[in-house]
């Protein structure tokens, strides 16, 4: 196995990342690696509470395949033991107690999306459970004992509480500390994790100090911010793009974000450089390159990584024949509905306000003057049924477009 | 077996209390082990990594005494978990990790002392490693989950040492829970403890509601004054009286307290009721009775307590024979020294001043002028030795007098 300079990737691995601690450290373990020829071990964890992937997450798979081809080897840890417990206070209705089989199959299921990104001959899946189950109450005293409660309420989130008297169990501590084992337990040479994860992060370092290895170093990327270009990309938020979705649930929800948030998409999920997305930008500004056309490369980019090219060929000719050549304008009113199952077509019409009665509506159809994602309605008895987060576009008339969502 | 009425009970187990929580919860508990005539669990915890027991303990065991008289059924719970361990920060060095095998003696050399009081019949022991030992770490994920932080940090000395920014580690709020648990495992319904145990032992109430069991109700004595008075008895402060010590020692040391901290050991140490404290007090104050004698009835009270009451007549008699039938002063000066071991009596006479020289002090001991314990010296090359905690009375001519003491 031959890796490059050691400063070559540490150029490389910096794109993106927020917190390095440190870079100098990190620096001298690639060099050691470099001139040992000998893999880093690259940890990140995973919390199988929540299989579904999305691409908010990507950004630090992103990371970690940056590591993987740079020859150095991911340790993927299932927080088994953690999920398997839940919120033994039961307050927290995000994170239920779950089986030994369903954390089994979470994983599994969060495997194969991760896999769409990772190499798996060069990934080891372990699982918490593996050490932390082997601990004893003499062990959890000793570990317990390497932190203080001073330092523990250093933690954001953790301060915020404090000082808004919202209440913090005891066994919450507990949790930093237990990953912070997990790193002693893999001996990890760098730990990854989003920036909410700094603190715990860094208390594996200190955890692996006081079992006398080597620290690990810390990168941290940022999170992702959901479509709304907002909030952090979250599922219970609904502003995400699933690993798992299709491809045209991929391409539309990339073509639906704001302009600026594109780039921000560029520079964290694609392997443009800055110095590209900064070309790119400017020649947009310039007129030279249509905005357009950066969000639907963009929404091709992500559904050939998640699906495959001709995925995202078929997406875009798709799109075109939809959006762009019937003359869509670029912003299209959202009409967004609970529930859509077999919506009678005129009531539909009605519904976002085309027209002003069904008998109207039906009137509008049989005139052909209704179309659905660019195909005309030929029934007027035609029932509409959508998923949940799937969207068609309607039109009436030349001039009413309408996207019709299902939440 | 039969019982007292609940209320009698009541009324006898008040004597002391600090703080009972709840007086209603205890007199219903005694009322349904009168009816039902089933004895209570009364529980108490013992850390054994301080094996040897001073009378400032026994304010707690006569408690218990109390208890095993009335019927109930004390369990006495020796915390080996936490003395195997110890303070693994290593700050705290009064908190050494013992060996199973030490901890195995010095519980053994506990109850050799306590069950001077207690009946061995009526106590169950047993060590807490037991049940701690073998909880899982979901086991300790759920038990630290049932404390907030904001609740630990009420604990007056976890407050104090938060607020002045000196460390607490994690683990010691791990303590307070596993003591708690002790309580569940016991099922006790009753835990005694020192005032400086009271958070403590309502972490056990608590603990046992959230594990479906009655509350335990929560009693605290108070912590003995040492012989200056002032601090709190312990053995570091060398302001003790051990439960071990000669009959000898321990009329010694009770005859130094001051008559104030007397009437305090009587209500602590003794079975005297309150009025029949306040009865002596006032004798004293009138001149109908004289303080040394109060003194020495508690003084030998102690030493039939831990030796037996010819212990008790014949310490009386020495005391008698050296400090009153002498002509001793009441106030006696007080020489330490931190080692003597042959030491030349000429020699000492000197060190304690009572001869500007060994030569001078040889001639008085020549002149039948020197006593020590009452009892002349006869030759002047004796040696004088004395262990850690014993004294003597040396008295030089007929008015100079000191105790000399080994510190």
């Amino acid at each position: 196995m031959g890796f490059l300079a050691a400063e070559e990737q540490l150029q490389l691995l910096k794109k993106g990342a927020v917190d390095i601690v440190s870079e100098e450290e990190l620096l001298k373990k690639l060099k050691k690696s470099e001139d040992a020829e000998v893999p880093l071990r690259i940890k990140a964890g995973f919390d199988p509470s929540s299989p579904d992937l999305h691409v908010g997450h990507t950004v630090l798979i992103n990371k970690m395949k940056q590591f993987q081809d740079l020859g150095h080897q991911v340790v993927f840890i299932v927080g088994d033991f953690t999920a398997t417990i839940g919120d033994p206070t039961g307050k927290n209705e995000t994170r239920p107690a779950l089986t030994r089989e369903e954390v089994i199959e979470n994983a599994k299921t969060y495997s194969e999306q991760v896999f769409k990104i990772l190499d798996p001959e060069k990934t080891e899946v372990v699982y918490n459970s593996q050490w932390i189950d082997a601990l004893t109450p003499s062990d959890f005293i000793r570990l317990t004992s390497q932190y203080t409660v001073a330092r523990m309420l250093e933690r954001d989130d953790f301060k915020k509480r404090y000082e808004e008297s919202r209440p913090i169990s005891v066994h919450e501590f507990l949790y930093p500390l237990m990953q912070g084992y997990d790193s002693v337990a893999v001996k990890s040479d760098v730990e990854l994790g989003g920036t909410d994860q700094l603190f715990n992060l860094l208390v594996g370092r200190d955890l692996q100090k006081q079992a006398a290895q080597a620290p690990q170093c810390v990168l941290t990327m940022p999170l992702l911010e959901g479509l709304d270009g907002v909030k952090k990309m979250s599922k219970s938020l609904d502003n995400y793009i699933g690993v798992d979705e299709s491809a045209k649930n991929i391409f539309g929800k990339t073509m639906r974000v704001s302009d600026e948030l594109m780039y921000r998409y560029y520079e964290l999920l694609t392997d443009k450089s800055i110095q590209e997305i900064e070309t790119m930008k400017s020649k947009v500004e310039k007129g030279e390159l249509h905005p357009r056309q950066v969000k639907v490369d963009l929404a091709k980019f992500l559904v050939a990584r998640f699906h495959d090219e001709k995925a995202a060929d078929d997406a875009e000719l798709e799109f075109q024949r939809i959006f762009v050549k019937k003359g869509l304008p670029d912003e299209v009113p959202v009409k967004e509905f609970v529930e859509i199952k077999d919506v009678w077509i005129c009531q539909l019409i009605k519904d976002v306000a085309f027209a002003p009665s069904t008998s109207e509506a039906r009137r509008l159809v049989r005139g052909n003057a209704v179309e659905i994602n660019g195909e005309k309605v030929k029934e007027d008895s035609l029932k509409v049924s959508l998923s949940e987060g799937e969207e068609l576009l309607l039109k009436v008339g030349k001039k009413k477009f309408a996207k019709v969502r299902c939440l």
